[in-house]
């Protein structure tokens, strides 16, 4: 069972991401490092305590439509209840609205651990957040008062409704619509699909966000306004008023995440009876609805990236227990008596050690955007812009190589349980199952990789990235001063890397500068991946310098092996971006 | 829905593998290449369109265990009837026993088919193929006589036990044991598990060959005895006796492969009444069983290598089907109205052109393996022996890189059909989940690897290696010679992989004859994967060159593809081969 890994959270938040070093600066108030180490050490028990132990019930009963009503596992109600009235859902929401305004880093490291103890579960409240923000961000006065402390609390939950059938990566083509009323408010029409915890009974109201097109809205992606639309309206008093005209009208049958609803959600087609039509509310300027899903998008992201991290975790842990206790056959070296446990075979330990190396880099990376988006709260001015820069940079490498490393972890995971990987009950195969959403949605890892390129790469006229990049070259060159025993070829490896980063961000943005739009996108999957890997290396690394204490040795063992495993990759990667893109082209003769 | 690609095998088979200058030869008696065309297009008619269309019922329903009985999906019974009625089952089997004594390579084209139409399907008559093989070689002709006939024309099915819980990569331990009695027969009592196909109501009989071991048998692999254990008795006249004590205990809950039965078997528990014991009959001698099963083990990996290309295929094919229809977004140079296809994304076409790549080299990598072992059959003396090393070598690789391909490919898949692929009635997450096993069973992609590695690439004191990747040196020389419009960069790229590869060889020779298993072993899946991938290089470009038609085109594009995009991963690989031991091992501290 998944053991929530406190020490390891609170290192990598405090020495690599850079908490401890905000809180030294007091950058964030009165929090201490002992307020941080209590926190997560409490998150870290109702993870593995109370959510983890209701995962499989979740995944095997999954959401149910019953009667019209969305049913959760057994069990799930009550979790959720508890989960809230522990405030876990409040922690980063600003105080006016009774959220406790923590640094994004703190809720970050707890959205691995929900997510660790259970992905469908975590994804709830997720959602929630996400719409919290968006709605403290361009609600008005009246309707954050009236909807967003209960939001803030988890007393009623938050959908966010973007997709389509025939609108998904591309939001401009919607249908949806709404229409004014004279009283201020909105009637909103249409079909809504992949629509997470969209209905349930778990708490009193639901408060979905819908994007829609106005009768008048110009065409596309700027002609979108979003509303609010609850489940129940809501009197002046915050007594719960009538139904209103939306249903959920049928559940996703999933390959994974079974334990969190995925509905089709019908506005305004008047099965409530009286006249059709969804009431909603405004948020934000009419025409102006997919400007404020971005202001919420970078954490959304990552909130999706910290799953990839959360999957990792998870089954790493559960196939090195695996491994420890399954003896099969003798690893060349064995000298104890019997079979010798599997993690002794060389083919087994290179798996567990790869994905302890995946696990902790894509953490290490998740972590650092996050401290990004808290230094640009917590700063002014150029720091403000320099630290939104970073977090706009690093959000879609966190998102898909955190998300990429949980399908590929968890995949190596069944591999290390060998046959008893494939059997549902081991527990192992559901890992893979939730995992493979995560590349997907919140903007597929290739959208990410589109983002990257030809939107964060640019930034400050590429000498962001640039700055970034000569960080990382002082991390290597402090690994080559260290002289620290067991390092092997780390220094060089790492240099190495960045070398190979280096030479394909230039010859990315010498492409944008020409305006060859095409082949820099032909490279921007391997380019990201390569961006993720080295910054795996360095991150590894600097935790490793970063360490003084009893885990020095296992952070430096684990630096050494993935600079000299895995990072090398990024030779192979480099060359894809640079010299790729022809032969991409010249096959498109395969679809002819 | 799944189309066999009967040209693109036919012509991988002739012009790639090898069958066409083995007919040219005479190697193969009187067969040719218009038959070859007849059977591949009738066994791709009945792939397409009698199995695959009961996939998907398959995968929902699955086998059942219904008052002790297991049943299997609705219509696989009749599946089942119609495909042995064809004669597909009896393909390579002797003439002797009904079968067509076809070519391995025309079996291995079909068996792709029929796992592209429904692997779970397809994997009962595979069990049975290896059975029969295991019996046509080791059994007394009394055996035959009366099991062989009918195992062969699939009247009755067979299934393998082996796997124990604490016995399953190491079967040395393995625990069920049998009895002599005075009648020359034995009682068999103990438990097998992972049983694909053990028990079902398709067929009147089933015929279990199990492992087990003899009270005075030698501790170990060396003590391990081969037994027919039928699930009926059978009358010297042929009619069916007693049911022979043994049983169905439960039925797995898997990933995937869902119609498949997985059974938990129970050996003579006396269940049925009368004396504890199942009835069985030695096959081969006591204690040789497992002489008995390697026999046929080049034969099952390769059918489980099969069903990873048979994954990569189908697929593929969904995916390019579902991005030439679904619009979404503008790709970059998209001068067409609306929308883009998603192909038209330089991302997703990278997606499906490797899908595509991966589809052919593993194609091209297995069919050349059958081609070796029918070789070895159709040949003698040092003809023999070459070409029995060749099936040696290029079985684990085969296995390892197909299986792995089909999970890699079957993983794009989704991600090519966004949120869709998450969503189980589309299809492609059910490629995910039955691709997932095949790295697992019939030996794990780990232990192919150190069978590469300890046992294949010593053969002929490595010479035979060396002899292999200088044959795959020609086909980069002709690369180089043959001027082909299209082919850009391939030969220097497909010399460099080769120069990885025989380093990484050389590397791994000099290991062994020093004796350091350990080193060699740290990088045998680096290495099996940097072999997989220099061949899959080679082969297609062999293709291309052998290519006078129509698909010349194609075939080159993809080639240049492969090469200026895939195939310089072998440099981290052989580094990762060469340079990452030390570091795995120091890693070792992770887990003290």
């Amino acid at each position: 069972m998944y053991k929530a890994p406190v020490d390891e959270i609170a290192f990598t938040l405090k020495h690599v991401a850079g908490l401890s070093k905000a809180i030294d600066e007091g950058r964030l108030g009165d929090l201490s490092d002992d307020l941080v180490d209590a926190i997560l050490s409490e998150a870290g028990r109702f993870a593995s305590d109370e959510v983890a132990p209701l995962a499989e019930i979740g995944d095997r009963q999954g959401a149910r439509l019953v009667d019209g009503k969305v049913i959760v596992p057994d069990g799930w109600a009550d979790l959720y209840r508890q989960w809230t009235e522990g405030g876990w859902n409040a922690l980063v929401a600003p105080e006016e609205f009774g959220g406790q305004a923590l640094p994004h880093m703190l809720n970050v490291a707890a959205l691995e651990m929900w997510n660790s103890g259970s992905m469908a579960f975590a994804l709830g409240p997720t959602l929630t957040m996400g719409a919290s923000e968006a709605l403290a961000a361009h609600g008005s006065a009246a309707l954050k008062e009236k909807f967003l402390h209960k939001m803030v609390s988890g007393e009623w939950t938050a959908s966010m409704n973007l997709t389509e059938p025939h609108a998904g990566s591309d939001l401009g083509v919607m249908k949806s619509r709404a229409e004014r009323r004279d009283d201020g408010t909105y009637r909103i029409f249409g079909q809504k699909i992949f629509i997470t915890w969209g209905e349930h009974e778990v708490t009193d109201n639901i408060v979905h966000l819908v994007l829609a097109r106005l009768p008048d809205a110009p065409a596309g992606t700027r002609g979108i306004s979003l509303f609010l639309v609850p489940k129940f309206l809501v009197n002046d008093d915050g007594s719960l008023g009538p139904r209103n005209d939306l249903h959920c009208h049928s559940l996703e049958h999933k390959l994974g995440i079974h334990g969190s609803p995925t509905c089709t959600m019908i506005y305004g087609d008047g099965k409530f009876g009286g006249e059709p039509g969804a009431i909603g509310y405004l948020v934000g300027e009419e025409n102006k609805g997919l400007a404020c899903m971005f202001t919420m998008m970078n954490n959304a992201r990552l909130a999706v990236g910290m799953q990839g991290v959360a999957i990792c975790e998870a089954a790493t842990q559960k196939a090195v227990d695996y491994a420890k206790e399954r003896t099969q056959g003798k690893a060349p070296g064995w000298t104890g008596s019997g079979m010798s446990p599997i993690i002794e075979h060389p083919d087994v330990a290179r798996m567990l050690v790869t994905m302890k190396a995946l696990t902790q880099g894509s953490r290490a990376i998740c972590y650092s955007c996050a401290h990004a988006i808290d230094m640009a709260h917590h700063t002014e001015g150029a720091d403000a812009a320099f630290w939104q820069e970073r977090s706009a940079l690093l959000t879609p490498i966190a998102k898909s190589f955190a998300t990429d490393a949980g399908v590929d972890v968890a995949s190596l995971g069944i591999q290390v349980h060998g046959g008893m990987g494939f059997i549902e009950e081991t527990g192992a195969a559901r890992y893979l199952r939730d995992a493979r959403i995560a590349p997907i949605y919140e903007g597929t890892n290739g959208i990410q990789a589109i983002d990257l390129v030809t939107r964060k790469l640019p930034l400050a006229n590429g000498d962001h990235v640039r700055g970034f990049i000569a960080e990382l070259k002082a991390i290597a060159d402090q690994v080559r001063a260290s002289n620290l025993d067991g390092l092997g070829a780390t220094a060089e490896r790492l240099s190495a890397s960045l070398a190979d980063l280096e030479e394909a961000t230039e010859w990315m943005l010498a492409r944008l500068a020409e305006g060859d739009a095409a082949t820099a996108l032909s490279g921007a999957t391997p380019y990201q991946r390569l961006f993720g890997l080295a910054l795996t290396g360095c991150y590894l690394a600097k935790g490793g310098l970063a360490d003084e204490e009893n885990g020095r040795d296992t952070r430096i063992a684990l630096c050494r092996f993935a600079a000299e495993n895995l990072i090398a990759e990024t030779a192979a990667l480099k060359d894809r971006v640079i010299n790729g893109a022809a032969s991409l082209t010249a096959a498109r003769v395969l679809f002819a």
